[in-house]
């Protein structure tokens, strides 16, 4: 007898749609069959039985600049539960004197104590951290297999910077994930537009042109090609960036690429709205147009981009409003972790964009697979009981009095749709129970991924 | 308590690798876990277990001109069954006076007394066919989802045919399958060659050139595109047919592309061989260079092709030595479908150019579902219970005396590698048991298949 | 002394503008330079002094069915000179039983009568030419380096035809032009919307689909290409082909494409006005939409189509009236012989599609390069004194009563604009002046082209 | 009567091949035809008669680092007109604090002493002058049309210095030309190799990969097509930048590419040399692999490469010697304004890479109109009498003893070939007769371009 089966739902993984029980003994997936017995039993009859997200991109109770991301490590990861998300990669940046593995030992401490899923850590390389790539193979081996290179900000690396941060990331077997914008050229039509006293937050997406968005992708694309390394694309906002990754990959380059819900469901004419409106989803890259939306669902598709993550980095509205007499100075980024699965089943699956594996592939299979989260991810025996219910006649409507996301504000405002998360099991315990959270902060691990 | 339970092997699937038990009820796949426990149990432990391979692509007693394909329904998928393909298509052919579904029926009669292992038929579309392209639909509503239509031979038809068959096929909710090389180039190259005392077999790759192949991949998928039709291009044997399918795919086409083994393993050099060696392996399009051969094991890798089925079709050397003085006139064909499991596995994946979960993809799930076998091709619940347990350490020397298709020759003689099935499930039913036949002749069925 | 000086023009070649005489001495330029002397002098302060237009694609009084077309070898070349072109480039057709040397003095003889200006003529080779390959080499000798091959109509040559024409052309050294459709999906287009009654003009363009041509263009392309030979894709009408024709241009092929300015400056929108209005403009390819339309100016800026011909053939409206209770029986072709070098001008120079030396480029210089005009095309020393005095400002305003073509209808009808020829010289000897033609009928010779 | 009359010479020009006489009157060519009489002839049957070439790349006594390239003025251009190139474009560079005009005049009143032909200057824009880019629109009103961007060195530019300054020479209606090359990750390959002790030259190309090339002018091409701007890419290496620039082109984009006889003659092997002889051919980009070279001379017959410059900038074999136990410190440049005629006729017509009008196109016709001479590199009445006749027969055999260039060694020691020029005229004075310099020092004019 099982601890847990969950019956009669209709278990869609990447490849496969079958109506059958899954069985669960411990934290994993002991068996998926017929007639399968629990102490516990969930009926499942009518509803989908899928693997729990897996966001690789989220970033919480992170310091950018004066202020600090909204979500913290439990509220974050509550929310993700809540959507149906049982991983998230967040990040750690070293100080300029520490170590990487203490960095990294200080931010999973912080994490562990608050965290309700399952998480891994991306490490991140800046400027001061370039005397420490001998360091970057420990800290692969210490289960953190993946690399944040910054081409934008003060995090920004230049391209010799990049070139040795990408070998020995390749050398270390890791991954690396690229924020791609030439930072140079957005430094100088900031500067510009300030000086030409265009202060507004619409001035944000002007600053930041989609073909140099492009360009940059293609560069660290060109330059981890010399190099021999892989290589993963963070947000990507536009078709030009999708078409230096499908040419890539045309080639045979081991290059992959991510958007975000933001970017599917969004476009830059929210920047125009009046007063904090406008500035509220200033996130980078920028909302675009709708015709790199369209290109967009369209590349998820035919898998020139592989999965959708949601790079939630939520700042409330008055730490957002700091930003109104200069766009430059506004907090970036958008509260996303909890919608994505419902989204993309709304706007995804139920739109005809792709199939409901596909969406189970570019939510969680992928994701997992790629960064190294060997056992999740994906319905099968042997991997983490990480498993939701879904309810596909599920409706929502999208707003802060719904989401669980601790800021005060969302893009998603009166976004309604059909489909959400029922139930969610984070390592054969059930966390979420009818639109109910009953799981506990510190219950997630920090997962050792390796590639 | 199960019927049968395949104890600790090493489960494989296009997207997973999960060491565990498979346990069967009847004739499907009715758990997979830990500690499955059947009336009968079989170890694997040590082995993969694979789903049964999905070869859509066979010529089985098919009369072509003078002679008729040597291997019958029994001995075709017999041998099928002793290299692990537990599912082939073949072909059906209407008289010019015979309704379409009366040819299925008649070719269903024959092939149902025979065939070892589960089965479907392609109805092939020949310019005497054009006044029934009625009756596309009720073919494809009788299970026969799928129509095959030649560029070339006497069945070949023209684009104005094509473009008529392809709306019909496609308003069907058919898969058109296509052997696309230029005729008419190829008529007139053929007419060159003997006018010019040109006869030996030398002369058929000299005949059928490789951009041509690609030009009448290209024709036909314009046309599918102009219909809205989807498509699959079969016995793609050089680079220029790749690069065709390679561009309409990156333009969202639903188009696909299948090799065989004879294009990854075999080159144009044996037609230079004296006597009817050089006649042995005419096959079209014909084998090719090496840099083709490489091309197309990339392309594997790339998902620039799909799948890899067999186009097996043998005659006799005594046959092919009828062709000696006019190499137009040899039977085309090469036997293939015993070993194609094995060689995919020994020199696409031992060598690098796909994992083990592309290998089943190709072999067995893309097929599966490319063609409609919507219970085969993957080792899940529900499904049918085709699995193989392959020894990757078992050595393998291909021969005409370790080959059971029955035909006095092999392309592939002497050819040694490690890996070969050991036992073989159809639906539920050990066929093959440690290199010994134990099933029986019209054991397999028919299968409806659907898109 | 010079015979004649055109002085103080502004000279404009493909490379170079400059405001300075032209001396002419017999039939030849015989000096450019500051303050020539002639024994005649024309003053073209300024106007343009341009190489007159060089119309590699007429069909006068050539018998297409039922019809011949309505111009005849006067009237056209008459029409041609008023129009500012000295050089055109006819067919001939050689009889089934017919030497294709006999055919073409025969064509020579009925043309030599009565031609106004020098021109060449294309050897048309059909399926019953097929035959007499073998004197392509004397018929190039002879001084008709081009063959005309065509892939529709009842000259349609198959593939295997092309290929073997395509070697002998090649091998002579001549240049192989082509019209490049899919005749037998045009066929099957055509027969079904008979068969459904569609019998109106509107249904030849949806008969003949663009990217069908495009596929006949590349097919064309790839047996040239597999044989060795040089290309001339003629009347390009949509973006398909011009993609074709670029992708093998960038490959380094010798393939170049010409356009028509029915394609230019008309849309298939004039196929549903009513009655005959929507039969006149009937041509093959048919016209296009504004977006293929604007491709097409593209790639003439691009240098991805070369030059610019009329494919001038006219039909009465009464002929053209027969077709109208079955579209496929229109007789297709346009009047556009006159109005060439002037709506290339006005719609090509003044909307800033091209530069005036891309003018002379596309309409005379590349021509006469291409096709063997040694000669002509060009002002510079020792070429043919083809001489146009092109003004810039006068008015036109086309229409039957305005234009010359010896037909009662122009698809042009009310189109106005500036810039027009008010003298032209072929081989020294002004034919038109002022607008008034003072040449005669017989003055042309035949040009035997080289390459 | 004319001042001079060349007698009977082959005129090529990039569109035309004919035979007949050039007459000059002062420094103007004021006809070309047949009879022409001068009270000075000089007899040219047998030669051609060629425009004199344009090189809009050197460096003549050019400060650089610690040394000043070898050549001055005088000694530069006098080895130029040796070779038939009757046009240069040197560089100026502003100091810090020095207006744009300034350095301008400067640079002017040092090269009109001693320039033997006519000049241009292209002005650089380095980190320091980018306060001054309101001075760039005067600056082009005053002659200097082009202006110097460079990627790499000192006076690199940043991504967004990039964009201001092509910004800026857009909107005066100028030509930007770069130095394209991956400064950054150079920076970090030559740092990462001294660490490592190599020290030796053939360190020199494995600094400089061809793939990062290609990247940086691929991204100053994306930035110029965001601004809307033209450009003109410098010393093409390799396919990499080929590839880049044909993309461009394709997409109509105003992008040109030039590259040098150095890549066009020798390979990186050079590099291999011992001591010294390692050192010499040191030049950036580096000299690549013969894949590439042959890649360069495909680029220039296709046109997706539009001409061919020297970049001459010789340092003697002691000044090479300094860098012997650093390959960075080596200064960079090789001399070539002497044989660039010469070689591009032996090496690029002979060798039938293309034709003797494109020869003449690339060396003298398109650099001309390109950069702004708008009377030169062309024979045309009404451009300035710089006229070569150039004696295909005459060998040569290039060496130091034979070269007048002001270097102690030449990259191309020991090549022979066929075709030297006999005579040389700059603005209808002979300077050099017989391969004997008769011109001065100082005769030269700064050249006011304009585009």
């Amino acid at each position: 007898m099982y601890d847990l089966v969950i019956k009669n739902g209709t278990v869609v993984t990447a490849v496969s749609t079958t109506q059958t029980d899954v069985a669960i003994r411990g934290e994993k997936i002991a068996a998926i069959g017929e007639g399968l017995v629990g102490k516990r039993e969930i009926d499942a009859t009518g509803k989908l039985v899928v693997p729990g997200g897996v966001d690789i991109h989220v970033h919480l109770e992170m310091p950018i600049g004066n202020f600090t991301s909204a979500d913290n490590f439990f509220t974050g990861t509550q929310a993700a539960a809540m959507g149906g998300t049982t991983a998230v990669i967040d990040f750690v940046e070293a100080k300029p004197d520490q170590r990487l593995l203490d960095a990294l030992a200080a931010r999973q401490a912080l994490a562990d104590q608050r965290v309700v899923v399952d998480y891994g850590l991306h490490m991140t390389l800046g400027p001061t951290d370039m005397g420490k790539l001998s360091q970057v193979a420990e800290v692969a081996a210490a289960g953190c297999a993946s690399f944040k290179l910054y081409m934008a900000y003060g995090l920004r690396l230049h391209d010799g910077h990049l070139l040795r941060s990408l070998e020995a990331i390749a050398q270390a077997g890791a991954l690396p994930v690229v924020h791609a914008e030439n930072w140079d050229v957005i430094s100088a039509l900031v500067a510009g537009n300030l000086q030409n006293g265009r202060f507004q937050p619409r001035w944000h997406p002007r600053s930041r042109p989609a073909p140099l968005e492009g360009e940059a992708a293609g560069r660290v694309i060109d330059i981890a090609s010399y190099v021999g390394s892989p290589l993963h694309i963070f947000h990507v906002s536009c078709g030009d960036t999708v078409a230096r990754i499908a040419a890539a990959r045309a080639q045979g380059l081991p290059v992959t690429g991510e958007t975000c819900p933001q970017y599917l469901l969004l476009t830059d004419e929210l920047y125009d709205r009046p007063g904090v409106l406008g500035a509220l989803p200033v996130c980078a890259p920028p909302l675009r147009g709708a015709a790199d939306q369209a290109r967009l669902w369209q590349a998820l598709g035919r898998d020139e981009l592989q999965l959708v993550s949601t790079d939630h980095c939520p700042f409330t509205s008055e730490e957002k409003a700091t930003g109104l007499a200069d766009f430059s100075k506004i907090p970036g980024g958008v509260p996303s972790i909890e919608s994505r699965m419902a989204t993309m089943y709304a706007f995804g699956v139920r739109r005809g964009h792709f199939s409901l594996n596909r969406w189970v592939d570019i939510c969680a299979t992928t994701p997992a697979r790629l960064l190294g989260f060997s056992h999740k991810g994906h319905i099968g025996v042997g991997y983490d009981a990480d498993v939701v219910i879904f309810d596909e006649k599920r409706p929502f409507s999208l707003s802060t009095t719904t989401l669980h996301e601790h800021v005060d504000w969302t893009p998603y405002e009166g976004l309604t749709g059909e489909g959400w998360p029922v139930v969610t099991l984070s390592r054969g315990e059930v966390i979420v129970e009818d639109g109910v959270f009953v799981g506990s902060a510190g219950r997630g691990r920090f997962v050792q991924r390796r590639r």
